[in-house]
């Protein structure tokens, strides 16, 4: 039976059948955070978005795609999200072994000079077929190309909805549209959130945010309004209540690479800032397996410390 | 049964099929204007089109989507519109509570040196399962972009009516083909109100006109006829014959939050001119909730005592 | 806002999407016995199925189909049921008045000597065209034809479902697998209930049971297991837990017109025993109608008693 | 990680995409015989098949379709297997809690004189919507209407297998074709397994088989092959073997309701013969819940011992 | 039977279907390098590509479509690939001779000026229709199009992986994303072939990776981690393990006529990098028909003895 927390978190998605909430059920049933309403996903698609030399050389076994459902696996993680080649690679041998996240669209870094915008690699018939539980998609908010993202990804979700998978939206700013600062400006991390719920996603995947503020109207709003930035943890608070006052599912990557300190203390004010969860990819498969497992725990200890 | 006001109104919609004319007729004999022909909606759709900060910081309960519907439903409003994230929240726990209008496109402000062009976020088949009374959709008449919006409408409202769904369209001049001033010119806004009523837009949403003319054309034809363009009234008036000499429900936008007595005067003077309704956002939401019920419950008055 | 006896009986519908329960909330919020959960609905299909004569003239007025919207408006019914003539005939001019069922089969009685099977006389597409707010189906439980029948219910429903609207399935036992006694015998209707409420009718209608068993092998356990059948409200209580436990809302028939004392005493036994309402055709339209009103509410006041 | 037995049992189905097998292992992976590659399914399909006071008056708490998911998530059951209604009424409430089956074709009791054959009360489209983990569907061999249905099934399979759900056939020899004695003698019970797996199934459910040969020519190679049929647990050995060498899923049914004792004996024979589990239905729901789920225990220790 | 070698590699495309596995060992059981998992394939597209005089003045032989087919049969290739009219054109008569790779993409050389991007040729139809035994298709990473080939590609596999044919993928990094030593640098051959992989190709194909580090940060990842790319083998090694750590065939391309010495060496660095195998156009098809085939046995010689 789900705990009162997963339920709780279920009746934010009273709308959606049966079978959505029994896949968001699975994704919160699943790991050592079971039953918590908290999420650690593994996502690889860096190998795909970096290159397979950037993604997996610090640790060659990555290069196998087995290695990385091991990991998500033995770690307890929630799911593996992944590119279909990665997904398609491991899901008849680990089938049923947990929880798959197909990513369906993807971006390499070898083209440059066009406003961003990732191509559809997978379908919902793929996801079915592979026995995934969800999709994920990303939008570019800020990308000249947006709409083209948003109404691909609305179809994308309604098409999910039908056969009972739910859509987990990485929503990443990006684009002519923004500074480079503005990409993880607070203000714009929590319009990303906005507009991926608007959108329909039942899980959000945002950036931490950083002490800046893009939008001058939202700039003056803050101010106004005394909205605090100052930590981390302020600012994850105003990102997760932008994300339909918390009732929506909202996890925070990690970015790039660094110290496991340093790791576990952003994740600390992640999670004291009302977040659902991680998403931690290269911080994890670029280390050493046991060490990635212990990183993974710790920070699975932390958030299952949040109430 | 349907009052005589409400029976008029509805003859104006004649060839349209039974279940059109019904949901036109709920939207018509609900809440406190009910059975008036007269509307006041809640729309929300800020948290897309102008962040969430800037939206809902005023007053915070609006984070949550709950608090959105409450506040129509418990202000008797008529019907309460919003993008399909705001909507799928609150579709099934306020099921049957009020008549939902689901807006079909948005556009956020976080991409630049585009057209005005909104993406497409929702269909009709959300529409259906969602429960809503009709659909909703932006058009920017001055827009290079403008026949793209044009031609996803038209082919929006053939497919809704199928359904016995009307559409609303909020008609909202703008991009390169107006000056700034242009965007709430009057003759503009008659303009913009008559092509949404050709596009076969049932209910027209505009802004409330100034006195500027943009088109020279125009200018010389208001002068030689004598059209008053003085006062707010006589704007309106101008702009509700533009609508089919009256025979289409428009509504008028109250813009930027105000004052109460500010938009109090404002509304009577829309009134005055022959509107149908008001639709009232961030003037609603962005009070205290007692305070929006009151204002709101101002505004009704007003259209209510409007033969 | 929904009352808490609507909102119940809405959460009996959980599988279900916003659109059907906003549907069924529709019923269940109007007429007189809006709020209460419960159900009085005027249906006329005796002109298909009875032919008009046999209908119509004791009370010459029904020939014209805006008698029997109208009768159902001024009596404050939940709801209007009837074939697509009837229907499309009214839809129009009475768009919006009070919540239409559209029944989707019918069967006229100048064949004999086959199974029991009604014909396809409407479309989910007609339906929401018309602005209906449900559709109808009949089923003949004990039929040979029964199993198509039962497959083109299921479709029907799913097809429903997609587009928000509510089924009502008439499940009257018929046919060569049953005795006359039988088609009414507690056990087979009790057996038609769960059928109904197996393949996804939201609401169930069938006959008063009677005081007889039918089916060797059910006999026998109501008798072992002390199953009163006694009273008419004994057999309803027992019809009623067969649909799901109580937990469909079941409405009963009239049957044959008769005496107003008579129908009051009948409907007053039925209520007790728990059903949701009745659904009362022949004695209400060939009645005078200021008669038929009267006869109406006082079976509105004894369900709006029960608690 | 899947048990060494749960993957050489998936090894058996390598034909299939990941999607079926990852099904597969949710069925092996759930309740307390998870991992050990043996099955206690709760199937409740009584109240279609036989009605609803034959079926739930024993036990009236089974009236309510919420007490047989209970019932099966209480007990640890690797699933609950019903009609339409039935999971459609608990799909939402339990979503996530106990892999369901949703029977596709089910068959009344009221009508007689007809080869036996099912309707299609449901499809693979419900089956995604409702979230079910699996497809199921009966077949009649004998029966003279028996092509249309392993047509039918056929097509359900294929329909099923690409959107990732395997199908549990239910087996059961019944017809024009065979003596009362033929529908569970054992050469034709070995019969109906092989069919249902050359047909496609994943899992085969028959009734345990008696020591009686229906056809002359199987009785002729019984004999002369000296396969012995004496025990329940030859037999058994023998329909297993049938159903591809028992490299295919066969579970066995416990019939009529009968003494706890009788019950354990029966399965206690019935998986000494091999067979992969039981599917137990009145004899688990007509008891009281504690007792039965006490019995489902002590059928799951018996298959739990069998290596 | 399949050796053992066969089955390894058939083990990695454990998702597939059947089908899919059947015709991947098709191409592995054919010619000389039957059973070895080892490939020489003979492409000719250069028709398409280069225009005829370019690609068969030479060796005028091969303006003939016969010509290439019987020198991939004579020489006991794998398989032969070639666009639509080559194929059609030798589809009847040689018939079951070798297995038959349809190039369903092509690009011509007498448009300039766009970014690169093949027309789509062929279909899976016509695949299917000519007997082929897979699709091939080409890909530009670094291109403007890029997503459009990334989508259309991912469409075709889906719709003959449905039919079981396995897609052979032409990785080729072209386009305004990279200068022209780039398109063949080492971390971009290996980013080419992990974007392949992902996209769910099944054979891939790369060119010959040079000593140049295209991407700073990949340049960055190499020096750091130690990546050998002194020698072809270095680099092949490279290209293999990022092609999901070996577990996907790769073969290389001879690129431009050479040598027969020269093109013997590079097969030999190639062969020992780990590649599966060779694709070799112009250095055969170019060369007399005895020269060729003895060339062919040549590198297939090298290939049969890296174990």
């Amino acid at each position: 039976m789900a705990t009162a927390k997963v339920r709780e978190i279920l009746s934010w998605y009273s709308s959606e059948n049966p079978g959505v909430k029994a896949n968001l059920a699975r994704l919160m049933n699943t790991g050592r955070l079971a039953g918590t309403g908290k999420f650690v996903i593994l996502p690889v698609d860096q190998g795909f978005e970096h290159g397979p030399a950037r993604s997996f050389a610090p640790n060659p076994g990555g290069y196998d795609p087995r290695y990385h459902v091991e990991l998500a696996i033995e770690a307890g993680c929630n799911a593996y999200a992944a590119p279909l080649g990665f997904i398609e690679h491991v899901a008849s041998d680990y089938a049923g072994d947990i929880p798959l996240i197909l990513k369906l669209n993807n971006s390499d870094s070898l083209s440059k000079g066009h406003e961003p915008c990732s191509a559809i690699t997978g379908s919902v018939e793929d996801a079915l077929r592979l026995g995934c539980a969800a999709i994920g998609y990303t939008i570019y908010p800020g990308s000249g190309d947006r709409n083209i993202q948003y109404e691909n990804l609305r179809e994308l979700i309604l098409e999910a909805k039908a056969v009972g998978l739910p859509t987990i939206v990485w929503s990443y700013p990006r684009g002519a549209g923004l500074s480079k600062d503005g990409e993880t400006a607070v203000d714009v991390a929590g319009y990303a959130a906005q507009i991926a719920a608007q959108l329909g996603a039942h899980i959000i995947k945002v950036k931490p945010p950083k002490k800046h503020l893009e939008v001058k109207e939202a700039a003056a709003t803050f101010e106004k309004n005394g909205i605090a930035i100052d930590t981390l943890t302020d600012r994850v608070k105003e990102v997760v209540r932008s994300a339909f006052g918390g009732r929506r599912i909202v996890i925070f990557s990690g970015g790039e690479a660094k110290g496991t300190e340093e790791v576990l203390k952003e994740v600390a004010e992640i999670a004291a800032g009302g977040a659902s969860g991680s998403i931690m990819g290269r911080n994890a498969f670029q280390r050493p397996k046991a060490e990635a497992i212990q990183l993974l725990h710790a920070v699975m200890d932390i958030f299952a410390k949040v109430k």
